[in-house]
């Protein structure tokens, strides 16, 4: 409404949700006024969980992924391996591998992963912490599951230096085929990948 | 995280983020842990841009349009045509009628269209403040600028009856060829439309 009309609280609004990742100007002006329509209770429903993740959710002393607690509910689990690490770039990726319910370990939660063209360097990461886990002792294996990529793979290489006098056994997740896919449309990095991996029947 | 992780202020928040209209649940997912990465700052922002339009936006006494005062900033611009009135389906379509800067008279927002199927029937909508309007006197022209759909031309059909007896003149906005459109793929209707519209050269 710029111009003609000084809605200062509509306009604030549309602006603070077009700054969210992926919502354009158009979807922020569709959002709002939704809004404007919704009742009073799922708008001020809405506001008050986005205060409560700023006041209640801190990361988790020992694997930094985020909680409401000192310890997060995966490492307060007894029945889960603490010998066991997955290094992750992003809580959301701790996400994603509990979704596949096959991973009993616990987890490390980088918060990024290295970018020294963003200046992201390992101070900006929780690679000290990692360091004072294994230091502690009892961890057995840890796998390194950053993204694919090269900013993941730099990541996951650069811990492996750290850690390779450690004495701990270093791994990384299997790369190939999506399971699902089909062989025409493999790019040729996945079929080189595939080709390499490639396991005994 | 459900299942493993009862991280309540996350999921509520993926809950609330999910509930509006074209976010699904990865969407709202990313968002949520996009904005458990910003800055404190820029949540609150979000969450105090929320509540105030719930605190501060009400309808404007005369056009009912969203305003934060008694009377919106257009039925306050002395130097629009009071005898002119824009009869739309939402505060949106105002927006989008300023934006082509071609309108000089003040608008009747009725925050909906008829839809019996919906239960929404004259009095869901701001028709008695429209009839009041015109009663009032001053008004020389009403303009229907529903959307050009059934439930929109339904709505102005029903408009147009209750106002034939006014002595106020009816119109409704032209249809035709959308501008930058060709021809080839004009559907039957917009051809229809555009024929039977045709103008003097």
């Amino acid at each position: 409404m710029s111009g003609t009309e000084p809605l200062g609280a509509i306009d604030r609004l549309i602006q603070e949700l077009n700054r969210l990742p992926g919502i354009g100007p158009k979807t922020a002006e569709r959002l709002a006024h939704h809004l404007l329509a919704a009742s009073r209770v799922q708008v001020m429903a809405l506001a008050e969980a986005l205060r409560a993740i700023k006041d209640n959710i801190r990361r988790c002393q020992q694997c930094c992924n985020l909680t409401e607690g000192e310890l997060c509910a995966i490492c307060r689990d007894p029945r889960r391996d603490p010998a066991l690490l997955c290094v992750v770039e992003q809580p959301r990726d701790v996400t994603a591998l509990e979704r596949s319910h096959t991973y009993r370990g616990l987890y490390h939660v980088l918060h990024g992963r290295l970018a020294p063209l963003e200046n992201v360097g390992p101070e900006q990461l929780t690679i000290p912490q990692l360091l004072q886990r294994v230091q502690k002792g009892g961890v057995r294996e840890i796998i390194m599951a950053t993204n694919p990529t090269l900013e993941g793979d730099g990541t996951a290489l650069y811990l492996s230096s750290l850690l390779a006098q450690s004495g701990v056994t270093l791994t990384r997740l299997a790369r190939g085929l999506p399971s699902g896919s089909v062989l025409e449309f493999a790019n040729n990095q996945m079929l080189a990948d595939a080709l390499e991996g490639r396991r005994a029947f």
